[in-house]
């Protein structure tokens, strides 16, 4: 790939940390919005949106990009920045990648002519997001459990992304991995990989002789019916956006410990997010031949 | 699943094998077309189809269904069985189940009111199913390569079923193992899995140091341009349905090794290639509440 | 085996859960040492030294046995107990078994015509002890680092039983693994399992490029010369027992993080420890035909 | 390594390839015993022994050096090759090395004055040439079962260097691996690599559910009282050398399938073989600082 003009605004470490990745591969990097981060290396911080935006090929903003779709998302930043502020100084050359991007600020770009892609939406950043994330709750289960994960019984609740990517760090620990899926065909890959397949019909009688149990399905699969068939010392760490999957205040009730842990790239492997995500940033600009 | 009356019809060893498993969980296997193979257990064979197919929930013909549209494909039967002569015998509440079912034997299904399912068609059957193929491709590579697999560079031209289970096991025995695959998502799955990604731009170079290649791929992908790039010891198998993956003339006009391995799953592992048809028989089965 | 009757005195967190698994299986256990623990499951603590040891077949102290020659390890104890007082409670068909029995205490023994055995000069129990070594020292570098292990290089100093058990688990995660070795025939086995072999001389190049090293050689091998070579983001991880593998006065110095790592089975994981114990005070039984 | 004047007299094909191996690294090679053999690249054959032996530094014999103590094993060769007219031109700075080197031999090499090591005596070359007999015993099994390897139940007697070699590529590929082992010790590695461990004791029940078993062990493990207790359908791989681990009559008259495999290395992977046998000269001669 050629080398390219950059501007990051906003965002966590994992911005940071791509700042620094871009620039390390010889592309001149803008940053904007890091007035409390520190680098590693020397990058110079632009005084104001304008510019840091000025004769920039891509913009890239956070994940998530805002978390009121009027401000960018800047935690290291000591004054707001307007997402509008940024889109009226971009041209329509320029191209704005961000992650989570609402429609509310979908509708801004447009009106603000800025040609916009949401870097969640790609799926091999979803696919890469899953290996921190595996990690996550491997890490996790290891501080929280008295037994060691080799030769426990860890039971993964669905087989997508992450699913699949933790079931094999599992095994690859030498855990028993039990895994739970519906598709006859998911059921087959279980089996081809190695695994345990469970259905929702065994689940009850499964769940019993589990010293972990991780859940990736985005619905309250541990309800009150099987949370009481566990072992009381099975630990629930769930992975779950948004409702989760287990029912925590039953849990809680039982005397089950049950961890919500959600965000786990940016918190337990900021630079190997960062990396997944400059690889996605360029796999979207090869497609778009910006 | 309740016991059930089968009838099995025509079909090579995996349909003898399949007979003999189905029998041997307590079901009712009546068969027909096989006069000429010899079965492990004792199952009755029936003197006409009429017989065979009497009383029967579910009628299982071979894999592929036929040859040439008119005949069962029955290579251990020394009579032509017409498959209208089994249809006719087939009433609306009785299910038949094979593989590779034409437009033309649907057509047929049809008019004689028979209700049919193709389970080659069935994903779970095709994910299994690359089990049985990756074994046979690695016992071939075994046999043909004056070197162990342990150790050695291979690579995966396509990363669909065959392709990750090969990857896999390849893995597992030591390999150096190496997977092209073209979507930004399935090369985050090669990395996340740990084998090299490959793109195709990088092909003509990679293929420099493989020991074996193993294509997947139903067009030619290793033609003039990439076959002369090769070592000369290096061992081609190809996995890939007609038109194959390889311009087989110009291999062996370079003196290249090229083995083109279909159908593997009856040849290598007939008793296993049948417990997955029993499998997806039993999955139709349920699905369709029979 | 046939039920017996064992006593436990003193010892951490690995003897209480020793106590319950032992007493779960059926067999008599008479406790003391243990007056600040709490235990999930009923067992009685003795009052008196001698009643916890009289009729007992196996009386199990701790790990290490003792601190200081004189009283036995009892971190859970609000007094002090001492070593000869136990001793002197015990017949010669009664058998003690503690980890780590100094010279001093063996003389002690054998003055009280006490048989002992230490648990700690057992091969199984130093190759089962590995397991939660490597996971403890995975934890730790899951907690330090800003990247996955996943994809990370990770290598291993020595290949005696931590580092083969590390080396596997690191490789099970996704990390590629280096393994430095000096015996050929270790060399050998490192290649067969698929781990990169470094010898001594490759070491200076080699630590250049790793995200994290872990020790396990009890002299120093990162000394001065090493540790100038590494990546300044290098983390340490120095697994191996006095005087350890890493001049760590240097490693502060030129701002490497390292860790001391030691005596992880019974922090990470006692419950499984305990159950390790277990496995290896039973095999001690059944040889001396106890 | 500096380049020095290699002499190769007799062997099979793996002395083939090790000539070209040692070539191809830039080093001198005389060849005296292959009149029939047909050579990849171009290697002088040397005239007489005297002419092949002259000025060399290191003279490398076959394995085994020979059938009947008198002439060098050379089944390449049109000629008997006498081991006394291969010493009589060697002097006492030059070094023998050859595979299988009898008393008898080692007696005439210091009647001689030529100094000689026995390359099979080496650790690190044993622990190699497990690698293709493990391949090997891999290949046969998957020739003959008529199921996959990958799901079925293995057992491997004796968990020495092949055994360790072939549960790890078992596992691989995906098959359920028993691991029949005597020593506490073992047992313990058993578990850590996640095999299941079977003692003597539970061999009878275990045999009964296998689907192949491979024995390492030099002596009738499987005797009358297990063949009898195997499924009929259970394929026996014997990698023991004499006497061999089976009955081999016994199991004949039961009907089972017993394949007595030796030499694996040379027969199924030359290449590689001839790879290790070079690792391993290279070693000798830098631990002698010839």
């Amino acid at each position: 790939m050629e080398k390219m003009k950059f501007t990051i605004i906003g965002g966590d470490l994992r911005n940071v940390k791509l700042a620094e990745l871009i620039a390390a591969e010889g592309n001149s990097v803008n940053i904007y919005g890091f007035d409390k981060a520190s680098f590693d290396v020397k990058i110079r911080q632009s005084n104001t949106i304008e510019e840091a935006v000025d004769g920039s090929d891509v913009v890239i903003g956070p994940i998530p990009c805002s978390n009121d779709n009027e401000y960018i998302n800047a935690p290291f930043h000591s004054e707001k920045i307007l997402i509008h502020d940024v889109f009226k100084f971009m041209n329509k050359n320029q191209l704005f990648i961000a992650g989570r991007i609402s429609d509310k600020i979908v509708h801004l770009a447009q009106v603000c002519n800025v040609y916009n892609v949401d870097m969640l939406e790609r799926e091999e950043m979803a696919v890469l997001n899953a290996i921190p994330t595996a990690e996550g709750a491997i890490q996790i289960a290891m501080e929280e459990m008295p037994t060691t994960l080799h030769n426990s019984n860890a039971l993964v609740l669905g087989y997508g992304r992450i699913g699949k990517t933790l079931a094999k760090m599992l095994q690859g620990i030498g855990a028993n991995v039990f895994v739970e899926a519906r598709k006859y065909a998911d059921v087959a890959w279980i089996k081809s990989y190695g695994y345990k397949a469970v259905s929702l019909s065994e689940l009850t009688q499964t769940v019993k002789d589990m010293n972990v149990i991780f859940n990736t399905i985005p619905f309250v699969v541990l309800d009150n019916d099987i949370l009481k068939m566990l072992n009381p010392e099975c630990l629930i760490i769930d992975l779950a956006s948004k409702p989760g999957g287990v029912d925590f205040e039953k849990a809680k009730e039982i005397g089950l410990k049950a961890i919500w842990a959600l965000s786990l790239p940016g918190k337990v492997a900021p630079v190997t997010a960062a990396e997944f995500i400059k690889d996605t940033v360029f796999n979207i600009i090869e497609e778009l031949g910006v």
